[in-house]
């Protein structure tokens, strides 16, 4: 039980570091002319929240710190902890992160609101007029993507040790592509911890950021194990013909 | 024969992710005014897809992504698998990345055709107006150096579990290069998978990027044999002077 | 004895790198027009001098680089060094660095006085006009965060040799959130190093660089001890009912 | 003898890719307008093709590709080849790839001619328009740094795989604060390589990128040798008082 406490803690931290590092770089310092980081900035930004908290806490956690992380290792069958806990603790961090990050904008001269506050969309929400079929089809195929990744790098044929980078940098290759689409989710907490604050129609389009990470994780996990289904052929139950 | 399928869905995935990762990025997020990722990001995003992906499904395939790769770990006698069969899945692997990366750029609001997609060109076609022997000579050195990096780092006497991070950011520097010339190749399947839908000379130039990616491998191949069969001097027959 | 003064020098190697590479590519080449680096090229610096110092002399030292690394590894039991003597080698390094830069400055054709010289501020001296709120959170939540990926990522649970990379890229994550606030300390020596030299109200707002990362680092600690304590649950002293 | 063949192969290689990949970047790609990869990019590229061919063929020659570092690795004791050789592989490495990269560069639209072609300078010639003693410090500064690097990673104390990735990245990190004053040497291989095709006063200012970065790597071994002096004290003669 003291175990679960404490991945579930890790979990709230992760995820925590994930919003307020990957939607406060966003937020505060990506449009800033000249010498502002940009998409790129931002993307590398979302990874190496990853990365940096799955060395940090991923050997207590597991390091998902993403609902879908969560649904797609559950189906594929590597997460035996509880979804339901998992899921309460990461959209508690996000949301915590994203009352922090409001505290923090909210101290600048001249401070008018929350505005989009990094938050994800589609349509005239999206920051390049992308519909709402786009963003369901990039969500859900690179959040398969991510747990392809994910499962993979994590597999017992894969060199130990790596995983956080494979997985941290595959958020930033996520977040390359797809943030003129949707401003990038793959992660519903994520969605969740700024929608709440963001002016807009965030938090009525907040339910394709669940659906669609959640759809692609699932999809991803079955990838996997379609794939891994192959790796021990089933042993003949005669000596056939 | 079960484990062969298991590769050849890894290598049709690893190319999938190669293709729409590096090319979305850059017909996505490239571009867009002040806040796009531009050359250094699309350079990043094709870099950390073979990163990303040589981790979760190396172990399955070898991570190759690219006929030109295959032909030249077949050519070192690192290959002992089916060419053609790692070509198909490869080329079909890239031509389904590019059909859904069409499906998520048409929902684009005023959308007007997939445009040049990313794809590789030269003369009129090169993003800096670099002629075709600049093209040729260009793929081919990149390619080789490709492969001398992929060889080195797999070989025995490299650190294990690296391999990954060297021969994904050698991607990356060859893109830093040489997007300017030829929009970056290297790799026939990423060439064919957006070949098929740009518009304009992309399909007419397209055997270009099969000849010197393929030339490129193979001098890469052979660069490495030749240090290589350095390694063991040939025990001398006689006691000698 | 020896092996203390071996420290010494390598932690006053390790700030001198910090703040020449960071604060050197502020100075020098973030806001050059058209190909200067930009926050993200400096983010990366800083970042980077971290990962690569702490794999030079990480193993000398611990390669802290930074009195609130020291401060918190020391309440949370894991330094049983000097704390003083590692302060005075930060700070000395750093400083050191400081005079260095504004030698290689002040070679400029039209050289002109120091400038802000990558110092750090709020109000008036924030990138952004952020007040002195703000810049008070955001330094102590990120320097909690930087402890908490040191203190993680270097624990036995985390896998081996990896701790470089998740530290230093911590210090770029960092930085991609926070140069717009303060300019990014979470680190006194660095504050100091060129505080010294800048022109304008750096030095007279020192104070906060001291505060906020010292108590930062502290509430790095004392999240870490948290987690850590639910590790081993205490035996009970009955058999219980 | 025939391992030394090899290593002198490995050391061509390694310089070649060095200067075609970085000094390449910089021609080619750097200065774009919109999209252009800036110095962050060239900064990005010059350290992947040390940490690409370090894994590639450091097990082959310890994987220098620069006079400065050979003569550091020497007078720390860290290097039994011939000095000479090394430097004799690693300059005709460089000249080849400038002699590649102007075929390539000679086949845009409208060349005409090869302009800085990426070459080192002070004065007139610095980017920033730094004068010959900014240019001396920080080579000699940073090369030291850069053996520090070197020789820490490499050392029997530091994880070992990991070298590759700090001394790449170190030197991803001094370009990212020299370009601006002298467009980055530490490197007199890679200087004598593209002044040879520069126009200006590339060739007339080669000396000091020759002399700075080898006084830079020899003192860098110095430093490195006070501090490993200090590791082992010696044995008392008698059993002291």
């Amino acid at each position: 039980m003291q175990t679960a406490q404490k991945a579930l803690i890790a979990e709230f931290l992760g995820t925590f570091v994930l919003v307020f590092g990957g939607c406060g770089a966003a937020v505060l310092a990506a449009g800033v002319p000249d010498v502002g980081i940009g998409w790129l900035g931002v993307s590398l930004a979302f990874g190496l929240t990853v990365l940096c908290m799955a060395y940090a806490v991923g050997h207590v956690s597991g390091g998902h710190f993403n609902p879908a992380v969560t649904l797609g290792l559950k189906l594929a069958g590597r997460f035996e902890g509880s979804l339901p806990a998992y899921w309460a603790a990461q959209v508690a961090g996000a949301v915590t992160a994203g009352a922090v990050l409001l505290a923090v904008v909210a101290g600048q001269a001249g401070f008018e609101g929350a505005g989009g506050f990094a938050s994800n969309g589609y349509g005239v929400a999206s920051p390049g007029g992308y519909g709402m079929m786009s963003a369901l089809l990039i969500e859900i195929v690179l959040t398969a993507v991510f747990l392809v990744v994910i499962l993979g790098a994590t597999s017992a044929g894969a060199p130990a040790g790596f995983a956080p980078i494979a997985i941290g940098l595959a958020l930033t290759l996520i977040h390359l592509i797809s943030i003129p689409v949707t401003n990038t989710s793959v992660n519903p907490a994520r969605s969740t911890g700024v929608a709440l604050f963001a002016d807009g129609p965030a938090l009525a389009q907040l339910w394709l950021f669940w659906v669609a990470p959640l759809a692609g994780g699932a999809l991803g996990a079955l990838v996997w194990r379609a794939i891994t289904a192959l790796e021990a052929p089933p042993a003949p139950a005669t000596p056939a013909e």
